[in-house]
């Protein structure tokens, strides 16, 4: 039986996460397909910065730190976060940005790898995580050998002079999952350490860091999290690694007393050693309050919505697309299905451009991807349907085709 | 002539800045000495946060990077501070925490200094400086001799093994301020690289970077900048050394073309190499309010009533208080201190806990560091006289030796 707008409109009542999107300062026409790359404000994240600076910074002054508990804040962040990906409280923290975590964490970890120092990825991973290894390699002692392989030959690499694997768990364009359990046995069968990316699952895939016995992980909180265009990311350190791995980064905050000023480092017990400088209370305050959304949560609901969303799209756009020539690059199979959706066209940029003039957001990644992210707190059964709509409009009237959309920007 | 209350009323009706307190969100009451460590929040700062979620990230959101020009506020907001330390526009950006700015600008000279591998720098250094070379000597390939010396000995370790010579322009504790000109210079004349730490001199000491030639700085924005809790630091390359140096963390937002999502790192020609991770714009938004102050801002005016008010601050206290054990630690000669005055007593921690609870907010530093800042902006003479009554009260009653004021807090 062919889908149609009222059977969407059906889902969206029967949906238990619907109330959700009532948390977002979102405009209800708004189709917003593009929480994988930045999620919306909340209502909370605003409250908190503005709390924080109207109740906290500007009458408390540098007392802000001890009565509001500022200093506190990338643990305590970390806390909130740690049950979206299977960690213990204590494992997390949040600090910095996505890239300089990686760097920290990779940096920690070849430190003390002995005569490993074969690191293997994926060609094709988020750039920032190649270029951050690729930076790495050429700082650090001995001959590192950075070894970026195709997808499916990075198995395959991982061998017993292997150091690190560095993965992304959902694949940024393709949405493509890796078995994060699986990966991370085989790198241990050839006792390698596993770090994993989770930028594009934490929020909407459920990750399970601690059950799988992962060593290190990284993540980015303004994409399914929702915490702001910019907004700290986090790290995991496993439990039994934190004391082994000094700092990647020595910094005041990873310091186990870091008011006594003293003039010699001492790494915090934790994996608060892998803080450096003085957190920035603006963006965690925002990423504090988006954050309320998660508080018990249950994970599994949310990740059947999320499926449910990108297999609805799927099989709306190869229903009503057929023939102008969209190819789905994303998995079809849910296992390997992240909560975003691609295709590939060679208008892609286009096609994009005209879809958000007709108001319907989704973003192009080079050289021919249109990606659409479903994020189960707001996104809806009839986005999906009216998504597709705009997008069978745009493909019959040749719409990326005006000078218009053709124009390329720098960004985004 | 003895000073009095009136007199410092007269100065502040003369004070060409006195109408610049009205820029901040202060209590009239209000005695905060302690900008040098937290600055006050501006209602230009205030209103920048609410706009950036208000009017661009809720409404806009993914777009907000190209039309309100996100992507590009670590180099807009670098030219703002660049005149404040005699740089160009150019050679400034905005970015993470001095900490890891401080690691990144080390790193990246480090790694083509050839076979020097002499680090010179201060013991008593403010310590995330310290740490930071500490790990980094550890991390890097060769044996990097970290020669951390009393301040007294920092110019004869200068010699020509030094491959770079780290130090911070005021010291954070005693407020002593190195000759930025004659210390570049030795290390110059040593073949060595001159690394500053501006944390506690930029927005209340001008500093002449480019006509000393200085390589290399990083510095704080939450200080005399008012930029917020943990808001982004600075760093600054000499211009003929932009190319030279490869990026010390090499993340997406120093690549040349970022957005073509490429595999391979490419640095972005000047600067911005130095760029690694996604910035954190509510923070960075904050600061861009925080810095209107400054457009325009005489440095020599500035500057002039800094020291008139730390002069004051000093000939009170000690002819006030001369016989309470009180001992000056700051520099007498107005051409060595910087922008607050420090006084070393055994019962620092009580005095100034004593002193918050009587509206005076300075801090303390251990092991006896009782210390007060001066910010030009919104600091007034009265505050110095007033601040100084308040401490003749507690001296004399003995206050810090109450229960309340003597039990250790962890922070700040």
């Amino acid at each position: 039986m062919a889908m149609t707008r009222a059977a969407c409109e059906a889902l969206d009542r029967e949906d238990p996460l619907a109330d959700r999107r009532a948390a977002f300062i979102l405009d209800d026409a708004c189709i917003y397909l593009d929480g994988n790359s930045l999620g919306p404000l909340t209502r909370a994240a605003r409250s908190r910065v503005v709390e924080v600076m109207d109740r906290e910074w500007g009458p408390d002054l540098i007392k802000g730190w001890n009565v509001h508990g500022w200093i506190d804040l990338p643990r305590r962040l970390g806390a909130r976060i740690a049950p979206l990906i299977g960690a213990r409280a204590t494992d997390v923290v949040v600090a910095d940005s996505t890239s300089v975590n990686l760097f920290k964490l990779a940096a920690a970890y070849l430190r003390q790898a002995g005569p490993r120092r074969k690191i293997v990825t994926e060609l094709g991973n988020f750039p920032t995580d190649l270029y951050i290894l690729q930076g790495l390699a050429e700082l650090l002692p001995g001959v590192i050998k950075l070894c970026a392989v195709p997808r499916e030959a990075v198995l395959e690499a991982i061998d017993d002079s292997t150091a690190l694997v560095v993965l992304t768990h959902v694949h940024y364009k393709t949405a493509e999952m890796f078995d994060l359990a699986a990966v991370t046995a085989r790198a241990h069968a050839h006792g390698a350490a596993m770090l994993w990316d989770l930028s594009h699952s934490v929020g909407a895939v459920p990750v399970e860091l601690g059950a799988c016995r992962a060593d290190l992980a990284v993540g980015c909180t303004y994409k399914y999290l929702n915490g702001g265009p910019g907004a700290p990311a986090f790290l995991y350190v496993r439990p039994d690694l934190q004391a082994r791995l000094g700092p990647g980064i020595a910094g005041w905050l990873g310091h186990a007393a870091p008011f006594e000023f003293g003039d010699d480092y001492r790494p915090a017990p934790g994996v608060a050693r892998q803080l450096a400088g003085t957190p920035g209370i603006l963006g965690m305050a925002a990423l504090d309050g988006s954050l309320d959304l998660f508080d018990g949560l249950d994970l599994a609901t949310l990740r059947a919505k999320s499926l449910k969303l990108t297999g609805l799209f799927i099989e709306l756009v190869e229903a009503r697309c057929a023939r102008h020539g969209l190819a789905l690059v994303t998995p079809r199979d849910p296992a390997r299905r992240g909560s975003h959706v691609s295709f590939a066209h060679a208008e892609g940029y286009g096609i994009v451009q005209a879809l958000i003039a007709r108001g319907v957001t989704g973003d192009f990644r080079a050289p021919d991807i249109l990606r659409f992210g479903f994020t189960p707190l707001y996104t809806r059964f009839v986005d999906a349907w009216d998504a597709v709509e705009a997008l069978v409009a745009v493909l019959k009237g040749g719409e990326w085709q005006r000078p218009e959309h053709r124009e390329r920007r720098a960004v985004t």
